[in-house]
This record gives C-alpha cells, sequence and structure tokens, in this order.
C-alpha cells in the first residue's frame, strides 16, 4: 500500500480534512477522507496511593465534566514526552522524575490519522498547574484501591486504556 | 453547559465538520469544532475458546494490517445492536445468540462527537460473511489462552477497551 497522492479539502480552525489516494499491491486504488491530527499524549500519573484525573468540559460529546487522564495535544516540533511533561504541569501541576512509555494508540483509524502515546509517570513533584486560556479542568484525585470503580465511570477511550493497563500493570 | 448554536462548514464525502456554540453556567461562550460522526459499535464475539478479530487496511494511519476487533459505522435509522448484528455478519460471517453491552466509550472527545457502543456476543453460528464492496478484511482467530499477547500487539483504541474489559471479565 502506497500513498501516491494528497490535497487538503477543508482547513478549519482546530481541524483540517483531506483525500489521500493510495494504490495497493494488487494494482487497485482508493482515495480515503481523513482527519488530519497532530497527535497526542495521556499520562497516568501516580504514587503509591493515588493517580491524577481531570474533569473538564467536552463540548463535541455534550459532557460537562468528562473525566479523564490528563492529556493533550502535540505542539509544533514538540515530541510526544516532551508534550507530556508539558501537559501534567499544566492541567495537573505535577511533575515527574520517572516516565515510561506505556502504549501508542489510534483513536479511530477509519477517519482520523490521530496517534495517542501513553505514559506512566511516577516519583511526582508538586508545582503551580498553569492552566491554558479557556480551559475548565478540574483536578480529580483516585485512590488506587479505587482504580476499578473509576475504570467504571470513565467514558473516554485514551484514558479507559490508559486505566485498563496500569490496573494489569498492578497485578504483575 | 448549553449549545445554543451550529453550522456546518464543511461536507466532506465521509466526514463533516461543524462548528458549535456554547453557554455556560457562569455566562461565557465558547465556539468548538466538531468532526460530525454518526457513531459505531465494536464486538467481542467469543466461545469457550477463542474470539474473533479482523486485519484491515487502515490508511489514515498509515497501517496495512490493522488489527481490530469487528466493527463498522452506524447506518440511518439503526439502533447500535442491529449495526453490531449487521456487522458480525458481514465482516467475520457470524451470528451470535446471546448479546450483552459492555461499554459505551468517546473515541475523541476532543474534537469528533463519536461514540463507539462495545458488545460482547456468545453462541456463535457461522453464516457467510458479506465484506461491504471495497473492504479488504482478513478475519483472525484468537486462541482465548492468547489474550494479552494479543492485547500487546493491538493498537486501536476501541479494540483495546474491549479486550481489556473482556480479559477483566474472564478473571471474575
Amino acid at each position: 500500500m502506497e500513498r501516491t497522492g494528497s490535497r487538503v479539502t477543508h482547513e478549519g480552525t482546530q481541524v483540517s480534512v483531506r483525500i489521500d489516494e493510495f494504490r495497493y499491491e494488487d494494482g487497485s486504488t482508493s482515495q480515503r477522507e481523513v482527519v488530519s491530527h497532530p497527535g497526542a499524549v495521556a499520562i497516568v500519573a501516580h504514587d503509591e496511593r493515588r493517580l491524577l484525573m481531570v474533569r473538564q468540559p467536552r463540548e463535541a460529546v455534550g459532557e460537562e465534566k468528562l473525566l479523564e487522564l490528563p492529556a493533550g495535544k502535540l505542539e509544533q516540533g514538540e515530541s510526544p514526552l516532551e508534550c507530556a511533561k508539558r501537559e501534567l504541569v499544566e492541567e495537573v501541576g505535577l511533575e515527574a522524575a520517572q516516565w515510561r512509555p506505556l502504549k501508542r494508540i489510534y483513536s479511530s483509524p477509519g477517519f482520523t490519522d490521530e496517534e495517542v502515546h501513553l505514559f506512566v509517570a511516577t516519583e511526582l513533584t508538586e508545582v503551580d498547574p498553569e492552566p491554558g486560556e479557556g480551559e475548565r479542568i478540574e483536578i480529580v484525585e483516585v485512590a488506587l484501591d479505587e482504580l476499578e470503580e473509576t475504570i467504571g465511570r470513565c467514558r473516554d477511550a485514551k484514558s479507559l486504556v490508559g486505566l485498563l493497563l496500569f490496573a494489569e500493570l498492578r497485578r504483575r
């Protein structure tokens, strides 16, 4: 499979849409409409007794306080790890001395190229949170013995993958 | 939080983009760009020894054979369960006598309203698969004792949530 062409069909304020053309090994071709995304990170930041999550309005899905892992989009030129460090400070006011990659996932590979880099962050130190302009973020401390209930309440795909993989790691 | 307006800014072949306006309880307002999606389903279809997955090209993320649960988009007027039954036949050639809802998740609530309805399907009967036109789907049987390795290989968010929750159910 080879991408043989690409043209942008919509430049929005946050989202752009393109049509890519592909040729397959059997000689056939196809076009695919793709929502371009810069990629994102999400972080399982924890110590021995708790992990940190956030609640925020997610207008796209009509939720006023969606429960999620700290997360955010990659900025121009930023590596996933740099982005994760920045978002952890901005959203929950934490720095971490230890960072481990947990998983890289595709959010919805049928229509968008968004890839989310999941990290586990430990050895936490508190700093001042620096919410971006217009962000309405509430920090939520989750006791580790409430991990299973929290998974039950969570409906965000990237956060569920992070929490479920973290729960698996803890059982080992 | 109340949606006070909505206008479509792009009608693509598969994807449309809109700008929604919101008013919050504190009187402030915001605009959000949202990729409209009809919603989707994904299915953990299993018996005592195996579950069924698929591999298919996912051009948006540059993968020739992405490993996923059987899944698909809701068609006009279709309920999630009807969609799941249709997709299970089309993609892997199975009917199931037992269907249980597993979880409803948001794929990427920062920019799209896509919601995925996950189901567990059991008491399986083989029928002829009916792949849609242009679909290049390979059926993959996963032995249940290879579930953990399969989770390690899988990179699709909805499929990971389905597999990880199914692994939790099996441990109970």
